[in-house]
């Protein structure tokens, strides 16, 4: 459609939505983590299979993530906070969102950072006040963004990659989450 | 309280529990992520200083993490994808609440691990179905624990660390999620 390239294939996507729009059961995926208590309250969390068009599937490598409280709680910080990893995935999938509404509409991007913050009052995890809840309280994501478009299409960019984020609908949204002992 | 080791120092949190129920000035965190698109879906989010106790923080060292979607999706799978991180902090969270409750009871931990399954229907990011959502549909998590403990113990370290984890919170509520362009 253009000679643009944000390094999307939109093609590719957009005949994905094709085929799954008539063949619901191969849109539905499983992600999955597994993790390990190392001492304290570090942990490594293992990530490479998933499920997905009918079939198990598999990142082309392992990673493994650390994660840790920081010295200030008496902790190791062998990794970042638990906490800190939704803010890795909100930033990271309203960006990847971002390049694709971009390639879509014929954008070229030159640069697109961002910085996340996110507000805990720490009281909730620690149980000094039960009004204070144990998540953030909230969270504000600031786009800088060099393309070659008006600031009005840019914050049309924004606005479409924040309606079909994954990351940004779950921590906006409740999601149903079960924990059980083996 | 015992000569069990999980490796936590419980004193140091019922301390600053004390201290911050006359401090919850103090109390308020800012957790911090800045992001940079590097090309197509594939971005990195780069993680170190955080702000709380009334101060600048900074974890001892800049922790980098890589964000892409899979070649099935016609992407470079240079990283996990973002939703997984949301993985990475839920399993770790609730581990992190198991190690230090047990130390609080005087549990003796040998092993922790988790599995961590988040169903997704992709038909609400590609847009093919306006009533599937973008986020996961439910998320479970199946711990295997070894301990000196009943299973019923066991059971309910694993219920308590649930009650107060801040990942477990931000992905079962809601929280507001602002989005800027600069």
């Amino acid at each position: 459609m253009s000679t643009i390239d944000n390094g999307v294939n939109v093609q590719a996507l957009l005949d994905a939505r094709d085929v799954l729009a008539g063949a619901p059961e191969a849109a539905q995926f499983t992600w999955r983590a597994t993790s390990r208590w190392e001492n304290g309250v570090h942990s490594t969390v293992t990530i490479q299979d998933f499920f997905g068009l009918g079939e198990e599937q598999s990142h082309n490598d392992e990673h493994v993530f650390d994660a840790d409280h920081p010295e200030i709680f008496a902790a190791t910080d062998d990794g970042i906070t638990p906490i800190e990893y939704l803010l890795v995935g909100l930033a990271s999938c309203l960006t990847a969102g971002i390049a694709s509404v971009a390639q879509n509409r014929g954008i070229q991007l030159r640069s697109v950072e961002s910085t996340v913050e996110g507000n805990h009052d720490i009281r909730g995890i620690l149980g000094v006040d039960s009004d204070a809840r144990n998540g953030f309280n909230d969270i504000k994501v600031t786009f800088t963004i060099d393309a070659d478009a008006s600031r009005q299409e840019i914050e049309a960019l924004v606005a479409q990659s924040q309606k079909r984020s994954a990351v940004f609908d779950a921590i906006t949204n409740p999601t149903e989450v079960t924990v059980e002992v083996a």
